[in-house]
């Protein structure tokens, strides 16, 4: 099964991955193509990666204006220039290629609100995952203070930004007072595909999500070995020493007709663990 | 909607055009992919061809040996050895690629069963259909004759071949009798995407199933005009003058939520009219 994720952080997402027919699930889950703004592809095999093309050209055919920003391993670029050459010798809109170094923690995006970071994995060729790190947001305003108070809507963006607030009578309330703590900002990490890595956690830690492939169930940990996958157990075990919120299983071989086997496998090691599927989706 | 049929003819299989997500739906459809012997691309826009190569990918996975011919217009050769190159460095069969013109007719396809000719079209691009015409097959043979007559098996071809028999007695039975005649040869032509070409049913005399694409009806006459389509009353047009025996619409713009439009439209003109979808067998 080709993969595909769709990230969205604070009204903007990104892809990460894009195997064949991405583009007609993406059409099926109604999800607003134009806001996609970057792809990530973790490494050059067609079930990550052939849906690009398909998708660069429907999005053409939409008529799309924003530039697309595509991050993948080097040999991608060529490829994907002669296929844009090729197949939408008019495109309307840019593709901005930008090569990942997939063997190095980098971050390759950043904006107002969030970051992201490369996760060298270990696959048959170079392959990263991928590491999303929202920024901190502003503390929430209470608004039953500012309702109380009678505080201007001009200076609520400076009582988020940490001031405090003296009244007519010259009482003063502080940014705590008139404040609750801003939400926790949340990680999410993407690591498919790669084999077991036993220090892998170390760049996970207490991350809130965790996508972990499970090519494999314990049963056929020699083939998950041989090919550079691993078994659901194995991506338990990196969730458990990460200590991440939960476990997402996925990238599950068509040889298991039953995936409940992957998430019990799981369960026992990381009972936060849960089985990714088609078009479903994941709030944190 | 991307596009892709498979034409069996005596137990071989024949693939026209491949979009985006054909390996998926081949799945699906538990088509024998080994099968597949040739690969028609009618012109290089993405929703006909970009499915080839996670197909070619996905045949190697499963270990095919047989080797599978692509006939194509020349600009996709280059693109497919690229792709294989970077996406199937390994691939375990061998790919040959046929440069077709599409503005020629011409037998590009040849084997005991079947020819396969293109038929030139007109889209925005270099663009051709596909006729399939069955080689003629031997006549029935006569069970009840060869029984009550005792002849012998090894007799059998003789007498498909033209030979009669006679009996120990001298009394001879001819070809005739001993044989009901052949099935008639099936032809199919394939023709997508194209505008409405007034002397295309020249080529397509009495074919017994003509696919012709229908993306739009009259009522946007104008737009398959300037984008060099199809309606359904034209499809139908040329399935009258053509004398076909059914004509098989498809290749639907998402624009209309119904397409019983089209089904209505092409009928007034062409009765025998049918609507071609998703994973849809359509036997000749």
């Amino acid at each position: 099964m080709p993969s595909s994720q769709v990230v969205e952080v604070r009204g903007k997402q990104f892809m990460v991955d894009c195997g064949e027919g991405t583009q007609l699930q993406l059409r099926r889950s109604r999800i607003n193509f134009n806001k996609i703004q970057a792809v990530f592809i973790s490494h050059i095999h067609g079930d990550h990666c052939l849906g690009l093309i398909g998708m660069i050209s429907t999005f053409g055919l939409q008529g799309r204006k924003s530039p697309l920003h595509v991050y993948a391993p080097a040999a991608l670029g060529p490829m994907l220039h002669a296929q844009i050459e090729l197949f939408c010798p008019h495109l309307c809109y840019e593709v901005t290629f930008h090569e990942i170094d997939t063997e190095q923690v980098a971050v390759i995006y950043e904006d107002r609100s969030l970051q992201v970071s490369t996760i060298p994995l270990e696959h048959r060729l170079p392959t990263c995952g991928f590491l999303f790190r929202e920024k901190p947001t502003l503390p929430h305003i209470r608004r039953d203070m500012i309702d109380y108070l009678e505080i201007p809507t001009w200076q609520i963006n400076n009582i988020k930004n940490g001031a405090g607030w003296t009244t007519a009578e010259g009482k003063t309330y502080s940014h705590e007072e008139l404040t609750t703590p801003a939400d926790a900002p949340r990680q999410y990490a993407y690591c498919s595909d790669t084999r077991y890595i036993p220090t892998l956690h170390q760049l996970l830690e207490g991350v809130d999500l965790l996508y972990h492939e499970s090519t494999y169930c314990n049963d056929n940990l020699q083939l998950a070995e041989t090919y550079y996958h691993s078994t659901a157990a194995q991506a338990a075990m990196v969730a458990s020493d990460a200590h991440v919120g939960k476990l997402l299983l996925g990238h599950y071989s068509s040889r298991y007709l039953d995936e409940t086997a992957f998430l019990n496998e799981a369960r026992e090691i990381f009972p936060e663990s849960y089985l990714a599927n088609e078009n479903m989706g994941y709030g944190v």
